[in-house]
Formats: structure tokens, C-alpha cells, sequence
């Protein structure tokens, strides 16, 4: 099965080829970024001697022609242009970036106004855990931001036991690779080398995407207060809940019943870690209690279960392959 | 006016030295370990050329004759011991170990049975903005612990205005010296190398030291929920404060008021990061809020404002200087 | 085809573990450390829901019952000795220690009495590049040290234009993994974070097997100056041979020469550097001239083409299988 | 005595900042960089609350009314157009860039046509080690590279002893501030993390400036290859020269002899670190052997022995004040 790779400069541009290249059943037929004109191996120089591919300059109709299903790592606003034409012309798309992900107001208040209003009602959220029926037969899937990703699987087994009234508070922590490739001061080597801080606070916009997705998936109308800071390394993300039980309960047993069938979700019983899950699609979850006080902590590899693996995961399903082809397992350990 | 460091093998000795000897009045005449009979040099490489003191193994009786104030830079139980004897020889005490933070009962939960309970009484707790008057009549400090130090200054402040019915959350950051010198398996390089994770969630015996200070100063019996992490870092400390306010109030003018006039707390208007901190001793601190939800955010170095240069604001105080005299302000950037 | 990992705590018994999982030959049927008692989940929390078996208390005739081949992830002195009773019981090793590495003299002047005498002169050096052939036949192969293997495949091309009289300088820069997963106080991220230095220099017991393989495979006698460095990274090693040409000489041809049909040796065209290498068996080489000065830059992952993925390269050509089957060539980018 | 600070907006701007604070003698009374119309807290917030000046667009004639001397923090050709008009206007100059470090002719052909041949020769190279007389009655010192320094005085007191027909190579490594402050691809930290390489080995404009000055210093004329590296670290450097020995010497004693009057030179007996440097003006230097392969090994921090502490020494001396005032000494260390 012929699948394209559109944006693969970026860094979930490469995860994607670097994950299809071993795949059983896609192949990669076609690879485009913005430019064109580049063997994927100047573009990647560590794809050298391991993949031979030109890359063109994104064209819609030339992937239909080679590939029924298409992986999207572009910037949000461009994705769905490319989406829509794509859609229309009869290939599946995987839009890693953010246009399918939210309800057109939620989407509109927090990114742009949105090009392909046509198609955001048939996009499902691709996190396979929540979603795996509709996914089965979906045509667009829009791929969950990182931080939702790690965020939604740890609160979503608890929220029945949450006192929603009181506040449900998120510290998140992520390595670099999250803000990218382009050069950016904050990603400067001698800005966060040996540094830590917190950005957007309650500002950022995965805090709308956790909201709406409670709201959806549970049915419950809750205010997420969210913080996310950022790592001095390259890959990983950890994930802090902070919630108020209405009762008490046996949260492992919870969180056991939750993902009993998952085979990308495991449960930890010390604090997770990032090299755990750094290199793999697994999220690790891990769950305390002070009294009332719930503690939930999850770990997952932003660019892998937080993007191109979790994409690769939703395309195996769109396609009706197992959901656990090709899907990397092991761990970037030691 | 000469001054002993006792326990000087350790991170914590170590900055104690690096910062008495440029201090204008304190003179060290007195340097001390387990084992002695060594150079402070070979001790500490990085001093050749800089110092040139002799190492002694640690004797009370020696400290008395030499100096008028001792640092103890030693592990807890170990400390009490000889903080015991210096005071009953009438040298000041500048304790950094856990000894003397907590009310007897608190302590005794969270360490061991206490060997010297006719001075715990005595002791002034060292967090010089909320205990000056104190200090500057003490012969006996308690040094606070590194997370007490940025979660109360955080705290403290924004106390009268949070609902302390709702669950206040504290999720921490540590750089990995405030794990200290010894081996062991969670600072081993390949192990925390590109890595993060939390450690005793909810357990931590900083989590009392705070509790208990919230009452003592604030007068607030409260559950405060504390989960520390390490970072891949070597020094600083960042603490993300949640809670929930029971009004709205202007929180900057809060901050600011709380902190007008002291020297090592600067209000930040953007989140805190770890090396506008790391080699001084300032605290420097952001607020935020969602509507109710509260986010406090500071940041110290664990090394200096958590442990070495508080200790010398707190003996400056004790001796009647300057608490500015002699204290690092200039950070390690970049 | 059943293989068996002896020595499966450390890092390369990891490695060895991770690549053997996907492997579409070998079968890993034991795993031993020198404990036992333990699921590989608990000795390695990474592999949780990857892989499940146990780890026993290493036996020979255990192995010989379960496997043809094993590989020995033990220390040097260790290892010979387990190595000696599977030969004996007509199993296939692959040795990841020093053991047969040397000739009987270079070894035992610089480790230790030898206790396999019998054996060490049956065992092929394992660098596929030179001594195909001889691996094919080979029941014994000694897997050569990572630094080493980016010396001498950095070296090997060159030295009939080097003149040897001059000087050879070899500066290397390992991550620090290659010192182990033991604690030291040269492993601790408080030393190491941050920092940089030589070690072992002129001394390092690499520097003699790369002397005697130049003389083995070359036929040249000529003095090796080596210096290692430990870079704070987890993985990766980086190799700089300097080295004075007798004549002017095309080296870009002649490294292209050299490698032509080297599956997992990359010619680059500007330095090397450790990423793109990291969590491969590919060997990158840069090289360039000021006049008669020659610099040679090779880059390796020191646990994988520097131990385990050389390992199983060697593994493949003693079972007759192609030599990269089951090799991982795609790099821990970024 | 009033100096200027002209180029504060990079890291070598701000360690002059930092290191002038607190300065006995000298005042900082300007502070310049290329725009103005800041406060230097807004250029660094980490000199929140530390120093309050404004920061002006730099001008020569308000030099001039308000410093005796200048220090220029700028990029080559910028810095020699302003450092005349300093000069003309009668006011001391230290500049840090290259435009005076080079004889005409080598400056020509490796950066650019000069615009102020009236002055360079009268620059003084500002090696206070070997030119310590001349910096005393200098009005224009050129501060040496970063590399040059740590080559050079690793060098030079072996330079009689050296076989200069035989090739000297230097392997040299530095942390990624010596590429400044400017967004770069090889200081993103998603490409510097994790990671090592060289850059312009053989190519690198501190090449003719190493062998320059051994000419003009040591009267020797030798090829010296020099390969430098990026490691993933903020501040330091390493050097590693490898040449060839003449005859038998005690390379230790050379070595004490040559530095037995150096305030700023440590000899080490086992290989240098970056950490024991880093903060301070310190030159470290290790020595060892091989028969007759020599390998001297010198570590500086790269910020200020490198650039910054050592223009204040250099200040120093051409003021007629003690080399040591206010020189920082105490090492970032942990």
C-alpha cells in the first residue's frame, strides 16, 4: 500500500519516513516538502546508504496519482489547504497538524479562520485508544497534539472520580524537538542548555484541545489549567495531573480497567520516565493519591506517540491492518 | 570575624567556601570534614591556586577555639550531634541540615528520634524574608530546605487569598546536586542524562517543612500536595505553585507588595527560568491566573538561595552585618 | 536459530536484547546475568510489554542445552572463562569482552594471566570490513573495542600512504556509556554534566589493540599515540587520526576505494558527527589534508557498531547469514 | 577610572559587565551596543536588581567624554572602523575581535582588507604570559582568539623542545557559546544536543593566527594543523596539542618552569577539565609523554580566559594596576 509524506524537513517529516521505512505493509512512494528538487538524503543526511527517494515540492495531484493515503507534517493553516485537496481527490489523509483537530469555533477562536469547513466534521481525533471504531472508517484523521496525547490518556480513566468543580491542573514538561526545527531563540543551544522554564501558561493552545475533548469524549464541562515548560532535551514528554477526588478509590485498579486492552499504554508503578517510552509509541502512566489529592503522570516520546507514531498507529487502522504493524516498541535506552 | 565550615566534602561545603572567601568580614579559620588530613585542594581541585587551608577532621573543641560561627554542611542526625556541643561551647550555629526545621513532633514522624531537644526549641527557622527580627537575635539558625525555600516564597504571599478548603499543588524541579556528591543510581549520568522524572510524589519530607511553615507563619492548616522532580541539570530549582483563589485580586500588586522591600526576591512579568538564578541568591518569582486558578512560579538556585549563600544572608543577620554583605548576585549566564 | 545473551544487565546486553528482538533469524532463547531470579521487564523496566522472559543464573550447559550461538556481554577475565566451557560444549561465541582480542603476550601484558589458552589462538577479530572471510568458518570471534573499530577502519585505508616513522596521534571522544552502567564518580552527571576531559591518556588499554592489529592486518609496526576523552553524552564515540602522508595522495579515492562494498561504512564529505550514527552499525568517515597532514574522522555508536550491532553483524557471518540482516541502520535523529 | 563597554548585547559583553560590577578600581560609565534605547536589564534579565545603566547606540565621541578605556565586544571589521576613532579621540582600547591580532598581511588574506593600518601596528597581542611588558605601556591590545590562547600556552613552553619538521596537530574542543549568541544551525540545540563534530578542520581562521605567533613569539616557523570541535556544552574549551619530541626532557619541570611566576597558569598532574576553569581566568595545563609523542592538554573557559576576564587583565596591566584586581577565580563548579 502506496502512503506519501508530506513535510518532510521537519522533524515528524523524518520520524514518519524513519518509521515507514520498516513498515511491513506501507511503502513510501512519494516525499515532498515545501522546495522540492533534493534527494530525501541531502535533506536527512542521516538517511544516507538507508533510503533513495527524490523529494518533490508538494503537489496534490501528483500524490494521488502514486499513494492512497497521505501523512500531513505541515504548519497548521497550510495543512488544511493541502488536506482539502487531497480528500477530493479520493486519498486518506493522516493531518498531523492542528486543522482537524478542534470544533470549528474552538478552532477559529484559538488558531485562524478555517479553510476546509467542509471536511472538519468528518475528522476523526486520532487517539486510537478513545477512538479506534471511528477510526476504522475514517477518511481524515486529525492526529492529537503531543501534550493532549499524554494528558487525555492519563485524565480521561479518572475524570468519573473528579470533583470537576474544583480546578484540574496540568504541569507538562517537553524536550526541544516540540518547537522544531526553524531557529528560534528559545531553542538556542545556549538559551536552554542546563535550563528550565514555563511558556504560555494558561495560555497555550493544546490547554482549548484538553478542555474540548473532556467535554466530548466524557461528556464533562470542566476548566484544565495548563502549564507547559520546556526540557533541556531533545525528545520526551512528561505529563503531571493535579485533581481532586470526590471519592475515594482504588485509582491503580482504574487506571488498570482503563487500558487492560491497550497495547500501547502501560502502567507503571514508580513515576514514569522519559527514556522509557523515548524511541516508542507507548505512553506510561503512573497514579498517586494524597488523601483527596490525585496525582496522575504520564510519560510519552513527543515526536513518536505524540505525533508520527501515533499517525502511523491511526493509518494502520484507517486501512485495516493491525494497529501494532511496524509500530516502534523499543526504547532509546541507555 | 572568623567562621568554621564543617562538613566540607560536599556540594553545599563546597559553595560555603567558594563564598567566604570573598566575603568581606567573614574570615574562614576553619575547615572540616569525616576524615581531615588533607588540603582543602586536593579536596576540591578546582580551589588550587585559590585557597589554602588545611582540612581538619571535624572536632567541636578545635571549632570553638578558632571561630565564632559554624556552618554545618552535614547529614541529618550527624548535625545535631555537633550542632549540640558547638552551642553548648557557645560558638553560633548556622545549621544546613534538617535538624533543626521542624517542630519536634514533625521531625520525629519524618526523620528519627532527636538527639538534642533542649535547643530544637531555640531554633530560628533561616528564610530571612519572613523571619529578619528573629535571625538578627539567633544563636541557632535552621537553614531551610531547598523546595521550602522556592515553595514559600512563592506561597506565602498569595496565603489570605487562596481557598485552603481547594487542594494546593506544588510540582517541583530540581537540577540533580541537591541529590548531592555520593554515587548512586538516580544521578549516574546515564541514567538522568536526557531524562526527567518525579521521585517520592506526595512522600517527600519536604512536603511537612512546608505544610508546618504555612501554619507557623500564616497561621493556615492546610494540605499541601508536593511532587519533586529531577531535571538534567546540574543546579537550580524551579516550583510551580496551583492553587485556588477565593476572589480576584490583582496577584502582581500582591507579589510586589509582599516583596518591595527585599533585596533577593525579583517580581518577573514573564515565567521564571533556572539560569537567571543559578550562582546568586535571588528567588525570582511570576504569577498567573485562570480565572480562580492560581499559578505561582519561582525559581532559585537548590545550591545557594536552597542552601550555601541563605545560609551566609542568615549568618550575616545573626552577626549584625549587612544581610546583602558577601552575597552572590551575579548569575551563571549563559 | 536459538541464540542465548550472557551478561544482560549492562548496557550492550541491552543492545544486544533490542536488536536481537527484531531480528528475523535469531531467537533469543536465554539470558543470563549473574544473579538470575528476575523477569528481563524488572532488570530492564524499557522492555515492559516487549519482551518476556526470564533471566537466569549464567550456565553453560544450560546454554549448550538451549542454543547455538551466545554472545558474552561479561568483563574481561569473566568472560574467558564461561567462553571456554560453551566451546568446549560446542557452542558458537561471540565475545564482547577483551578476552581474545590480543595476541597471548599483548594480552596478558596488559590484562591478566590468560585462562584459555587453548582457544585464543582459534579467534577471529570481529571487524567484518577486514576479516570477512575468516568469520564465515569461525566459532570464536572476538568482538574488537569500540574504539578501536572507529580507529582502525578510520586508519586501515591510509596507512600505506602514511609514513610511519612520523608520529600516528589519536584523539577519541566516547558518550559514557562506554564506562558503564557501574557507578563512578567519573559517570556521575554532577562530574560529568557540563564537562570534559581526557583520561587513560597514552595508557588506555585500546591503544595496544590498535597497534597490534595495524601490524596484523598491515603488517606495519609503527607506535600509536592514543588519547580517549569522555564526552557528557550517553552514546556515540568520535575518532580523529592524525598522521603525516609520505606523498601527495587522492584520499577521498582512496577511502572510496576502500569502502566500496562496505554495507555500513559511510564516506562523508564533511565532518563526521555522532548523531547521525547514534543507534546504528554505520561507521561515518570524513577525511582531510593541510599538505603532508592527514586527519581522518570516523564516527561510531560505541555500544552498537563499537559492541552489540558488531556483535551480531559477526554473529550473522558465522551462521551464514547475510551479514545485515536484522542490523539497525536508522539513527536516534534528532 | 571610567571604562565603556561597547558590543554588550553578546555573551562576551555581558561577562565584561559581569566581571566590571565588581571591579575595585574600574567604574563601568557607558554601555553600548548597536540599537540603544534599552536598559541593560531588558538586554540581560538576569542584571535584574544587579546594575541600572542605560544602554546607548554606540558613539565614540561620548566615549571619549565619559572612559579612559574602552573595551570593544565586537565583530571583526565593525570593531576596527570604531576602535580608530577611540584611538584618535585619545582613549585606550581593548579590542576582543580579530582586527588587530594579525600582522597585515595574515589579517588580509584571512578576513579582510584592513581599514586601520595606522594603528595595528602598534597593537600589542594581549598574552599577558608572554607579552606582559609591552601590555604595560600599551594603548591598543588585541585580545587573542579563544583557541589561540589555550593552544599557546600550551605550546610555547615546549616549542624548543619540539621536532618542527615533524607535524604538530591540534585537536581542540569548545563549548557552543564561543559561536555566540546569533541564531545558527549548529546552535540549535536540536542539532548540538547528544552531539559532537569538527568544523573547518585544517580551515579555521585561529589556525594562522597559533602559527603567527609562534613565529613572531618563539622565532620559529612550523606548520600547525588545527581541527576544532563543538561539544554540547555552554562554556569552556579544551586543547589537545600532539607533537613530536627532539630529545629526552622532563616535560613537568619544563612546564613548572615555564609558568612558575603565572598567577593565571595551573600545572595539573592528571588531565585538565572544563569544569575547574569554567567562571574563572585560569589556564590549566597537563603534560605527558610517549617516548618521544608529546601531548599537552590545556583547558580555559572559553567566555573569559578565552575573551572577557582575560581583556580585564589586559585592562589592568595597561592601567598600571595589578593584573589579579578583580579577576574571577572561583569556578563554576558543581
Amino acid at each position: 500500500m502506496n502512503v506519501a509524506i508530506i513535510g518532510a524537513s521537519g522533524y515528524t517529516g523524518l520520524e514518519l519516513i524513519k518509521i515507514l521505512i520498516n513498515h511491513p505493509t506501507f511503502n513510501i512512494s512519494y516525499i515532498a516538502n515545501s522546495t522540492g528538487e533534493e534527494n530525501v538524503q541531502e535533506l536527512h543526511p542521516c538517511l544516507k546508504d538507508v533510503i533513495d527517494v527524490e523529494v518533490s515540492k508538494a503537489d496534490a495531484n501528483e500524490v494521488a496519482k502514486v499513494a492512497d493515503l497521505a501523512f500531513l507534517a505541515l504548519p497548521h493553516k497550510t495543512s488544511m489547504s493541502f488536506a482539502k485537496e487531497l480528500l477530493n481527490l479520493g486519498v486518506k489523509v493522516v493531518d498531523l497538524s492542528a486543522d482537524y483537530r478542534l470544533e470549528l469555533e474552538t478552532y477559529e477562536k484559538h488558531y485562524c479562520p478555517h479553510e476546509d469547513k467542509e471536511h472538519i466534521k468528518d475528522a476523526v481525533y486520532g487517539l486510537p485508544e478513545y477512538y479506534k471504531e471511528e477510526l476504522k472508517s475514517s477518511k481524515l484523521v486529525a492526529n492529537p497534539g503531543c501534550f493532549p496525547t499524554a494528558a487525555l490518556l492519563a485524565l480521561f480513566p479518572f475524570i468519573d472520580y473528579i470533583d470537576t468543580n474544583a480546578q484540574i491542573f496540568i504541569d507538562a514538561k517537553t524536550g526541544m524537538s516540540g518547537a522544531g526545527k526553524g531557529l528560534k531563540e528559545i531553542t538556542h543551544f545556549g538559551h536552554l542548555n542546563e535550563n528550565c522554564h514555563a511558556y504560555n501558561p494558561f495560555k497555550h493552545r493544546h490547554m482549548p484541545e484538553i478542555q474540548e475533548k473532556v467535554k466530548l469524549v466524557k461528556g464533562v464541562d470542566c476548566q484544565i489549567n495548563f502549564v507547559p515548560h520546556l526540557l533541556p532535551i531533545t525528545r520526551g514528554m512528561l505529563v503531571s495531573v493535579f485533581a481532586t477526588l470526590k471519592e475515594d478509590v482504588d485509582v491503580n485498579k482504574v487506571l488498570e480497567e482503563a487500558y487492560k486492552d491497550s497495547a500501547f499504554v502501560r502502567i507503571r508503578n514508580t513515576p514514569v520516565d522519559l527514556k522509557s517510552t523515548a524511541g516508542t509509541n507507548f505512553c506510561d502512566i503512573f497514579v498517586e493519591t494524597n488523601e483527596k489529592a490525585l496525582f496522575v503522570n504520564s510519560s510519552i516520546d513527543n515526536l513518536l506517540r505524540g505525533a508520527s507514531s501515533q499517525a502511523v498507529v491511526n493509518a494502520n487502522l484507517m486501512c485495516g491492518l493491525d494497529e501494532e504493524e511496524g509500530i516502534p516498541i523499543i526504547a532509546y535506552v541507555p
